[in-house]
């Protein structure tokens, strides 16, 4: 059983996160007998600094000679002077994302046992627990859907974007979402705003039509901006969100957020072959980057979503997972999971990530 | 002074607060010497069955001879299995809008002192506080852009809808956020996805632009997925939020909600002629209408909003805000707004609307 996985570190914290998911991988290579070969490619910042573009060629052909990809963290203050095209974050994910048509992106997020105070939901709320799967459609809508762009002159000029979504889309993110909740609590939550969107009154069609193929699953419909309510009152009672691209890049964060622990949450963006794009949720952190004390929990756990989904290796991603679940139910945290009286006795970023390997 | 008022009191609870906020404006009227006529029209479901649509030709004249709407709320499960055109909220609400070009939506909230505890964040960031304005854009963007519609068969049909702003209308409701900050704490968090759409990159330009005459407030820059969070974590750092059309349906949306205490929250449309839709923030809660226990105040303090900015009466406007505020000050409260153990301490929908009529 032998792998190839391209390795993009990038920006701010991302090597140093990503040294640890290598130290962990190596444990899980040992113990599960994989072979895996990992190349390096610059992107994002360090590869504006080095090629003078987000997502250099030489990346992307050894993406392509991939069978997934690792990815850390891009951005930082030094290239947000330049214009969004050529930006580390858009100028790197949005081509990735489109080159390889990696459609559904998964994000998990819960409260884990211990660290329900991290929230911040009111007590009575957080200690109801949550656990929330995010199926966010990552190839279509506005983010890709033409055309874009501006036009006329002086106070009449206007800029322009076209959300779409073709029944084929929704039909096989909408699936996805219906699979998931069929491993987990059997629920499916599909957002839109059917009340003003053309797009998602055929997102509900099409959702609906997948749904008779999972009787066993219940399907709620809720508008965007009724549900960014619902899930600050009520987080538990949501288990699969099903979200187009730009209503999943708003609800996946706040749903990350009412976690209040990013450093633990690990995303996967796959497509209909099974490759795919694995990365922490949280950003580059560039004020703690070099530092040594970032969180290296959501980089392992992505590496754990590529052997799930791409390397099709369950037990070593459960493994993985089981590791860091140890870390977390023995308080072996990082500085930002404490309560400021307990931050001396936080782990350096190293020090989670023996840990995690040593677990295995 | 005599104005026109054309009432809209609509579904669900509508009609019953509309009855408080209309004894409020009687004593309003008698205190300062206002001489106001009201017209009431059927509106949302009420007007389809009565006249088979949501915003029947009567109730457009009517609004069009009047200074200002007093808007109640629309919608309930009755007519919920119409197409989406045809449903009260979306076919009254998007029309009216449109109609009396109502491009700026300024949606209050704050969390009041002693009501706190009813916002669903954790103690320690609710009892900071927080006032926040949103100033939604009302007649652009996704809501409004053409071309809207499907086109093609089978798996290939795809739907579409155009986000599109002009220079012009970005202009407009910017000048709104940046006069509303100069009131208040002079910071203005202007919300876009920048880093996706063609038209929040315009939107920045005109906002920066219009932000050089304003150099008493401090301009800061967010995507719509990092807001969703920020608001979570420090919603006390938020002064005045700018937003787009759909941006402004979900932040607003999710800054009601941190509050715990929708039905205090009123809104204001308006437009360039100072022409206004003034309607509570929640809906028409078809669960608790008839009950008599439904809060009036968020319909109370949308007639405050309607004599500020249409009647252009400050004084009575403040007088029926000093009157809210001291009925909340003195723990007169409706059901909603009290612990589980105070319940029956709730005053009715009429005790609250008599003591503050009585209080102007
Ligand atoms: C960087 C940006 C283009 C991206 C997105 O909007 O999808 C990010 O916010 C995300 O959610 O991965
Ligand atoms: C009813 C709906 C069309 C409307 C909107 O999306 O604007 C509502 O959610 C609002 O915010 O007033």
């Amino acid at each position: 059983m032998s792998y190839k996985v391209a390795v993009l570190a990038g920006d701010g914290i991302g090597p140093e996160v990503m040294a640890e998911a290598r130290k962990v991988l190596v444990e899980v290579e040992q113990r599960f007998g994989l072979d895996i070969t990992y190349s390096e490619y610059d992107v994002g910042g360090a590869a504006i600094d080095n090629y003078g573009c987000p997502l250099p060629e030489a990346t992307l052909r050894g993406c392509e000679q991939a069978d997934a990809i690792l990815f850390g963290s891009v951005g930082g203050p030094k290239w947000q002077h330049l214009p969004p095209d050529s930006q580390p974050e858009r100028g790197a994910l949005l081509p990735l994302r489109g080159h390889f048509e990696l459609f559904c992106n998964l994000r998990p997020a819960r409260l884990h046992d211990g660290l329900e105070s991290l929230s911040p939901l009111r007590a009575d709320i957080s200690s109801q627990g949550f656990d929330v799967v995010c199926v966010r459609e990552l190839t279509g809508g506005i983010y890709f859907g033409k055309p874009k762009g501006r036009q006329g002159e002086g106070e009449t000029e206007e800029a322009f974007d076209t959300m779409r979504y073709s029944r084929r889309e929704i039909r096989r993110i909408a699936k996805i979402a219906f699979e998931t909740a069929r491993l987990r609590k059997q629920k499916v939550t599909s957002i839109d705003k059917a009340n003003v969107l053309a797009c998602s009154v055929l997102w509900r069609e099409v959702v609906e039509e997948v749904a008779k193929d999972y009787p066993d699953v219940t399907l709620e419909h809720m508008y965007i901006d009724n549900a960014t309510m619902q899930l600050l009152r009520r987080p538990f009672d949501f288990d699969v969100v099903l979200c187009s691209n730009l209503f999943g890049d708003i609800l996946s964060d706040e749903i990350a957020m009412l976690t209040g622990s990013m450093g633990l949450l690990s995303s996967a963006s796959i497509n209909g072959s099974g490759f795919g794009l694995y990365e922490p949720a949280g950003g580059s952190a560039p004020d703690i980057a070099g530092k040594g004390i970032a969180n290296p929990v959501a980089q392992i756990l992505s590496a754990a979503l590529m052997l799930r989904y791409s390397l099709k290796q369950e037990d070593a991603a459960c493994a993985i997972e089981r590791a860091v679940g140890k870390a977390l139910a023995e308080g072996f945290l990082t500085g930002e999971l404490l309560p400021a009286a307990q931050r001396d006795q936080a782990k350096t970023t190293k020090q989670m990530g023996d840990f995690i390997a040593n677990a295995i």
